[in-house]
């Protein structure tokens, strides 16, 4: 049985150190992390042994709560956090639930309470969802993920993604773009809402508005982006820009434009957020914006598990990933 | 709380003919089955009393074994099978491992087996594993998703690839392509050798083989068809065709060859494997062999829970999902 004083040094670190790395603890440099990490996995170390007796009476589970598991943020999103759950000793049960307002937040919480889970990843959260009202109630630990409800504070992963957005837009409006569409996310969803803050003050600060017929509202799916696209590219005097609520509606929008016969960016151009690994296809070529999806994945995991073993008497912690935009090809000037 | 009878009700069928339906079991039809399973979600049914009633001392929790949680292939098996556990009453787990051969088999077993599941859905079984030995012989029941090995005997669910992918390989001969070239999958799993020897018995009928240097072998992904394409398209003569493994596979090809400058299907032609949703995007327009995924994912998730609910000793079912050729863009004639 491999133990974390094997890994310790085979990492040439402390036993504590890597403890402290696996649990992505700030204390540790991010080389430090990577080394231990490496030796854990070439050891194939769980740390199970300890962890269970850190914790007697724990099921080692935690659930991820998501809408839609064929969404290929989720497909990013699981696997790195079922990579740090599982060097954590914990493993990743699948929730999935279509909605988490009204009367359905409480199925969900009733699901979640029954399944004997030891914590809870929140990834779909609605702002004005009661379910983490529910989990509080009940005293189920639970993170945000990428999310956030305002009415129950907990510990948070999000993206910072003013700067981002903000870099985006400024750069929309450099290349000379007055006629702005957006396809945009769902109204009640906390990204979705901060990311429509952002681009409509900094387009404000050029004199531009989106107007009603220019914007688009869905989920954030490729069908919202192909069917908002579709309909914004047929309009008789169409955007010149289409802004999308994340790369998944952007492949959806480039889609239908390709259906259109509409270049990109010749006749359109299109912008995502998130810089998923299909953004940098080259049949795709998606200027977007960016943040370590992955990092933010494995915090989210590690946060629950420090909030799992060492109860709710800790400050909260709300971390925020810094985003940035990408340039590639899928944004130029406007045709004249 | 919802019942079966409530279901029952709702569908206009017996309560007995809900939980067969629920198991997707064959002894109801097709269309009673979608009635029942939509009066299930309209309802938020879940069969735990039932379940549990029948069960007891189980655990209602099952495992997915699979490489790379991040492979678009795994993106669409996971959503119907989480979805068709779930209205069964079941959770699913996920696990990863890079090998399960040689000592890696037993690491995997190990967690597999300390884990506290009632069964195990294999996806990633190599045939010369010895995972399935481990498993038989601590008692758990296991089902082969998409994959057999020879050496335990087990329920599953795979494709009958032979009808589509013959179909692919006549058009690719009909088509005049004789420099064929292929981007193999790995040579211990089952799919992949079938494909492969399909694919080149096909083509012995026309007197063409497959030359060591126009092949090119590696794993189910996008990085193994994009360095596969790059290599195969950078040679001095060519393949006028690249027959890949799988559509995961394909899409890497299809990048590499709009990198490298080269049209589709003007100057090679791609064909794929398996029509997930991505194929049809009108930015990829594959042709592909398509079989109903999302039915073989809810089926080896039932055959799964009929054998814990059944134990070892019913006889075990081999389920085959026909295969046939989808056209779309990438197959045409090779240039002259």
């Amino acid at each position: 049985m491999v133990t974390s004083h094997d890994v310790a040094r085979l990492a040439g670190v402390s036993q504590p150190t890597v403890s402290r790395a696996l649990r992505d603890s700030p204390k540790v440099s991010e080389l430090t992390r990577r080394r231990v990490r490496d030796a854990a996995t070439a050891l194939g170390y769980v740390p199970s042994d300890t962890g269970r007796a850190l914790s007697v009476g724990r099921t080692h589970r935690v659930g991820l709560l998501v809408t839609d598991l064929a969404n290929q943020f989720y497909t990013h999103t699981i696997a790195p956090m079922h990579l740090a759950l599982q060097s954590l000793g914990y493993q990743l049960v699948l929730h999935t639930e279509a909605s988490d307002t009204g009367s359905a937040a409480g199925n969900v919480a009733d699901r979640l309470l029954s399944n004997s889970l030891d914590g809870v990843l929140l990834a779909t959260t609605a702002m004005d969802s009661v379910l983490p009202v529910r989990l509080r109630d009940r005293g189920m630990p639970f993170v945000y993920f990428n999310r956030r409800a305002s009415a129950v504070e907990a510990d948070s992963v999000e993206v910072e993604a003013r700067s981002g957005m903000r870099e985006l837009t400024e750069r929309v409006l450099a290349l000379g773009h007055r006629r702005v569409g957006a396809v945009l996310g769902p109204a009640n969803a906390s990204t979705a809402s901060n990311r429509e803050l952002i681009l409509r003050s900094t387009l404000a600060t050029a004199g531009i508005t989106i107007p009603d017929e220019l914007s688009h509202r869905g989920g954030f799916d490729f069908e919202t982006g192909y069917a908002g696209a579709h309909r914004l590219l047929e309009l008789d005097e169409p955007p010149t820009v289409i802004v999308c609520a994340n790369d998944v509606v952007a492949y959806g929008a480039l889609n239908a434009a390709r259906e259109l016969g509409r270049s990109v960016p010749g006749d359109v151009s299109v912008t995502g957020f998130d810089d998923l690994p299909e953004a940098r296809w080259p049949l795709l070529q998606l200027t977007t914006v960016a943040f370590d999806l992955d990092a933010m994945a494995r915090r989210g995991a590690s946060l629950l598990v420090d909030r799992i073993q060492q109860g709710p008497l800790e400050p909260y912690r709300h971390e925020w990933f810094p985003s940035h935009l990408v340039e590639r090809l899928t944004l130029g000037p406007p045709a004249r």
